[in-house]
C-alpha cells in the first residue's frame, strides 16, 4: 500500500471550527479519519502555520508517493514553498477547498500551481480524497 | 443511476490525434468508453468548435446531474459561455488535461472559473474521471 | 412606418426564465409584444447566442432603420461584431438590461460602444422601447 | 405632474455657442424649453461649474420624483459626487451628449454611472428626453 | 501544382463593397480571379464569420501545401484559432489587409502570429499574393 | 486650553440621516456636542462640499493647535487639498468613519495621507475623539 | 496695447509665504507688479482656490489676447478645467513655478497640456515674464 | 478589567535601540510600561520576527477583549496573517509608528487593513495607545 | 529599372556567421548577390550598427523607389528612426527574419511598423525578395 | 556677451523641408540667423542625429553659459543624454517645437525634462528664443 | 583576521544534491570548506528555510565584520527580512548562484538589493568568494 | 596571460570628475592602472558614449577571454547591445558601480543582464576587480 503526505498549511488547523459559511463544518480530523478508513494508501497528515515548516516538510517527502498540499494563505506568495516542490521528485497535487477564482482578486493566481502535478479546486474536504485518487492513478 | 454530460470546446476533437506532447497519445474515443463502460453514471459526450453550440448544450443541459466542461480556447476569452454556466442550474465542473497554470500567461485566468462548481487541472484524461466522481460524490 | 432590427445575443434567450434577481422576470416575448403593439414601428427580432450569427445579421440589416443590439457576452470581447457595425450604414444603439458599470470589472468596457450611434444601459425592458425612440426621432 | 430636476455641470452653460462640432448647434435653452412645453413632467434646471454646487443640488432633490444629471467633465473623476448620488433616495440618469466611449480615454469610465439607475449616452441632446421618459415609466 | 487554401475571417465577405476608405474598392472576388489565373497554385477559397467554421477549415486543411489566413477581428481575441494552427501542420501565413500596428490599439496585438510561419501585414489586396509567394518559396 | 478645527467634507453633512448602514445613525452634531462637552480642547467646526473652501480653511488654521480633517470623496482625488496641508505648519490627522481599505478600490489610496501626522480609520464616530487625543498628546 | 488675464490656480494664494524652498521668497504681488510696470500688456490677475471660479474665469475670457494659467493641484486631475480651454477661443499658456517633471509622479501629466498652445515650466517667477512673452509674440 | 493582546511582528524587537531617525529613541518596554501602568486593561505583548508564531498568537487570542497589532514587514504580502485574523472573532486594530503612506510604495498596501476594525497610523508609540483607547471604547 | 535601398540595422552584419539556430546559415552577401541578379531593381546595401547612421541613411533616400528596412534591435526602442521614416517620403517595408511575435516579449512591438508601408516577418531571407516584390507592385 | 549653445537631435536638419504641417516651413538656418541678430547672446549650434555625438557635445559645453537642448526622437528614451546633463554644471533648458504632450503617448514622457533646469514646449521655433531669454535672465 | 557570516536561504540546503542543472553538483559544503581554508577570513554558516531566523541571524550579526546573504525564495517577498537588514549597520552582500535576471519574471525583482552594499549574480560557487572579497576589501 | 575587454558606455569617461556623490573620485584611469599592474591578464580598455561603437567593440571581442561591461545608460534601453552580446561567444559580466537597484526605478531594470555570464553591482570602483576576478576563474 502508497502512503501519501497530506500538508496543511495556514489557519487550516481551524476547519469545521471557523469560517464555517465558507469551509463547511466538517473538522480535517473527520476528513482525514475517513481518507485513512477508505484503505486505499496510508494517509500521513502535517499541518503548520509555519512556512519553513512546510518547506521542510516537503523537503523531508522522499519516501512518500505523493503529497496533497493546500497551502492556504501561503499559496498567493511563497516563492520558496514552490522551489521546494520544484527540488523534490515527489508528485505534489494543490488542493484548495474554496474556489479561489471565485474571491478575492489576490487569490486568482497560485504561486505554485505550475510546479505540481495538477490541481484541484473547490470541492470543500472532497478535494483531499480526489487528490489521492488522482496519485495513485497516476503512479500505477 | 445519475446522468453526466461532457462538454469538450475547440480543438478537442483531435486529442490523441495531434499535439500529442502536450496531451499524450489517447483519443477522447478510448477516454470515452472508459467512462461508460465504468457504470457510475450514463455519460453524454459534445464536441464542439463553435462557441455558440457550447452555450447552446449547456442551456439544454436541465436534465443531467452536472456538466464536465473543457472549454478550450474559449476558457480565457469568452464571457458568453460564463454568462450561460450561471444562467443554468446544473453544476458544472471544469477541466482542463494540461497544467494551464504552467502553460503561457494568456491561458492562466479563466473566465469561467469563478462560476464552476471546482476545477480540476493537470491530470490528463484522469481529470474527465476525477470530474465525473466530484459530480457523483457532491450529488449524494 | 420605419422597421427596426432588435438583436439580442448569447443567454438573452434565457430572459425572464433565469437570473430573474438581474434581469426580471419578464420573458423577452413579452417585452417584444408590447413593442410589436405600440405600432411606432415594424419590428423583427433576432437572437441569437453565435457571434458569427449577429455579424451576418449585421450584414443583412440594409434595409432597416435601425437597430437595437444587445450583444450579451460578446460585448467585451468581439472585434469582429464591431467590425460589423462600423462595416455597414444602419445606426445601431447598443442597449443592455442591466447597469453593466455596476457589475464585474470585465464587463465595464464594451468593444462596441465607440461605433454605435449611442447607449442605453440599465433600464431594463424599457431600455429596448427607449433605443427605438431614439433610433426614430434621429431618422426624422 | 411629477417633477423632474436636470443638472448639468461644467461648461455645459456653453451649449450651442461653442465646440458645435461636437455638441451640435442648439443651445441648451431652446432644449429646456421643448422639453418644458412637452408637459410630460414639471422640469427645473440647475447648472454649474462647481463640484460643491452640483452636490448641494443633489443633496436638495428629496422633492423630485428623479435627477438627469450630465456631469461633465466631473464624471471622470468626482468621488465626491458618487457619494452625493448614493446618499439621497432619488434616481438619478446619466446623460451625455457625447458618445463618451468613443472619444479619448480618460473619458471612458464615469465614475458615478455605477450608482445611477441608468445611463444614456450619444444621442446629443435627444438624450435629455429619453431620460425624462424613463424616470417617469420606471416611477409609474 | 501545389494547391494552397486561403481562409478569409470575419466582415472580409465586404471586401470593395464597405469600407473603401481603410480597405479598397477591390472586391475579393477579383483578387481571387487573379490568384487563379497566375497559376502558380491551385487555390481554394473560404470566407465566414464564424469563429468555430475557421477552426473546421483548418483541421480540414492536411492536403493543402500552406493556408493564407487573414482571421479578420478574431485575430486578437481567439485563442481557439490559435491552438487549432498549433494543432495541425500545414503552414499558415497570416495576412491582414491594412497596417494592423498604425490603426486602434487593440489591433496591434496578434494571438495567432507566434503560431504562425510568417505575417505580411499592411499591403492590401497584393499581401495574398505576397503569402502565396511565400509559401511556394518555402516548400520548395 | 488648546482649538482644534474639524473639518468635514463633502456628503458628511448627512451623517445620520442617510447611509446609516455604512456611517452609523449618529448625526455628526450629537458627536461635536460629546466632543466639546469633553472639555479637552476648544472646538471648531466646519463642514463643506465644496473642495475650494476646504483649501480656504486650511489656510485659514494658523491659530489652530491641528486640524482633523475627514476630506470625504476628495480624499482619493485632490492634489489640491494635499499641497493646501503642505503649504501650512498646522498639524494635520486624516480621519474617516468607515474602514477605507475595505471598500471599492478607487478608496483605497488618499492622495492626503502622506502629508498628513497620522491617520485613524475605521472607529466610526469614536476617531473624532482619538483624533483629538493624538492632537493634544503631540502637541504637549 | 493687448490684455493678458493670469490665472493662478489653489494654493497659490501662498507664494513667498510658505514653501518657499520649492517656491522661492518672491510674492505673487511682487512678480505681478513686475509684469505691469514692464508696460508690454494690460494684465489682469485671478487667484482662486476653487475649481469652478477658475472656469468661469476661462469662460469669461473673451476680451482677452491670451490667459497665463498655472493650475496648481487640479492640473493633474481637472478635466473640467481643460473642457473650458477647449471650448474657448482664448489661446491659453500653461505655467508651472516649479519642475514638475522632476516631483512626485502624480504631478508629471497634466490634464491641460494637450489643450494649451503651449507649456513653460521650471522658470520660478520668470515663467510668468516667458509665458506673457510667448502670448505677445504668437499675436503679432 | 478587559485585557488586550499587543502582538508586534518582525524587527520591532529593535525599537528604540536602531532607526532612530524613523522610529524615535524609546524602547517598546518603555511604551509598555506605561500602558501597563494606565491602568486601563491588563496588556500582554508579544513579539516575533516568525510569521507563523504570528499566526499562533492571533489563533490563541479568545480570552482576549481585542488585538493591537503591528505585523511590521509581513503587512504589506501576509496572506496567511490576514486569513487568521478573519477567522477568529476577537477584534484586531492595525497600528503602525511611522506613516507608512508617506514612504516606499510597497508599504502603501497593507494586506490586513480590511479585515481589521480600523487602523492608526503614524503617531509613533502614541499609537498603542490610541489603539488601546478605541478597543476599550467600542467594547462598552 | 527602379532602385530600391536596402537597410540592416544593428547586428545583422553577422547573419550566417552566429545565432545560425535563430537565422540561419546564409551570410547576407548570398542573399544580397541573389536579389541582385535578380535584374528586378538596382539594389543599394546599407549596413550600420549605429543608430544615427541609420537615420542619415533615410534621410538620404530620396532617389530611391523604396526601402526595405530591418533595424534589428533599435526596431523596439528608436522614436529617432521612426521620425525619420515620417520625414521622408520614400516608402518603407519593415522585415524581419524571425518571426518577432514568437520570441521575448520586448520584440512584440515595433515602434517603426505604424509608420511603414507595411511589415514582412518571420521568412528568413525571402522577406527581403518579398519586400522588394512589394515595393516594386505598389509603385507601378 | 553671454555664450549659449544650441544642441538639435535626431530629424531636425530637416526643419522647414519637411513635415511642415507639424514643424512650419521655417528652415533652422532662418531661425538661426535671427538668434544671432538679436545680439543677445553669442549663440553656437551643433545637430546630429547620433545619440552618442548629442552626449558629447554636452561634455564639451563647459564654457557655455546654457544648452538650449531639443533631443528630437532621443528624448523619450535617451537615459546616457539624461545622465549627460546630469554630469555636466551647464545649465540646460529643454525645448520642442509642437506641444508633446498633445502628440502621440510614447511622446508624453521625457526622460530628460527632470533634470532640465525648465521646459519649454510647443511654441514652434519662437521656444528657441523664449529659451535662450530664460538662460540669460536666470544667469543674471 | 576578520569574520564573515554567510546566511543561506530556504533550500539551499539541497544544493548539489537537487537540481543539479541549475544549481551544479557541488554542495554547499564543499564550497563552504574552500571559503574556510582560504584563511582569508573566519566564516561562520547559517542555512534556514524560516523567514524568521533568517531575521533573527542578521540581528545577531552586530559582532560580524559583513554578511553574504543568499535569501533564496524570500529574495522576491520579504519586506521584513529588508528592514531587519536596514535595522543593522552590518554590511550585507547578496550572492544568487543562478543569474535571476534570467529566469522567470517574478525572481527578476530583488526586495533586499536596495538595501545591500551591493550584488553578484549569476557566478554559481564563485559567487560567494567573490562577496567575501568584496567584504575584506571594502571593510580596508 | 589572459586576456580582458574592459567597456564602459555613456558618460563614464568622466568618472571622478564629475557626480563625486554618487561614483565617487577615483578617475578610471587610476583604476585602470592598478588593475593592470595587478598583472592577472592583459586589459585592454574601450570607452565610448556612442551605442553603436560598443556594439562594433563586442563584435571584435572574438580574441579575447571575457569582457567586462558597463553600458552605462544603455543598459536600461539597449535591445541592440543585448543582441550583440548574444551573437558573439566571448562571455560577458556586466558591472555597475552605483547599486541600480537602489536608484530611480528606470534603472532597475538591465536589458542585458539576461544574457550576461554573471552581474556584479554597487562595489565601485571595485566591482571591475572582482568582475576580472570572475572571469578568470570561470575560465579556468
Amino acid at each position: 500500500m502508497k502512503n501519501i503526505l497530506i500538508i496543511n498549511g495556514p489557519n487550516l488547523n481551524l476547519l469545521g471550527k471557523r469560517n464555517v459559511a465558507i469551509y463547511g463544518e466538517i473538522s480535517f480530523e473527520t476528513t482525514l479519519n475517513e481518507l485513512i478508513n477508505n484503505n486505499q494508501a496510508k494517509i500521513d497528515y502535517k499541518q503548520s502555520n509555519h512556512e519553513g515548516e512546510i518547506i521542510d516538510a516537503i523537503h523531508n517527502s522522499t519516501n512518500y508517493s505523493g503529497i496533497v498540499l493546500n497551502a492556504g494563505g501561503y499559496t498567493h506568495t511563497s516563492v520558496a514553498i514552490r522551489d521546494a516542490i520544484e527540488a523534490v521528485e515527489t508528485p505534489v497535487v494543490e488542493v484548495h477547498i474554496s474556489n479561489i477564482a471565485g474571491r478575492e482578486s489576490f487569490r486568482h493566481e497560485s504561486m505554485i500551481s505550475p510546479v505540481c502535478v495538477g490541481c484541484i479546486f473547490g470541492f470543500g474536504m472532497l478535494g483531499y480524497q480526489l487528490a489521492i485518487d488522482a496519485l495513485l492513478k497516476l503512479n500505477k
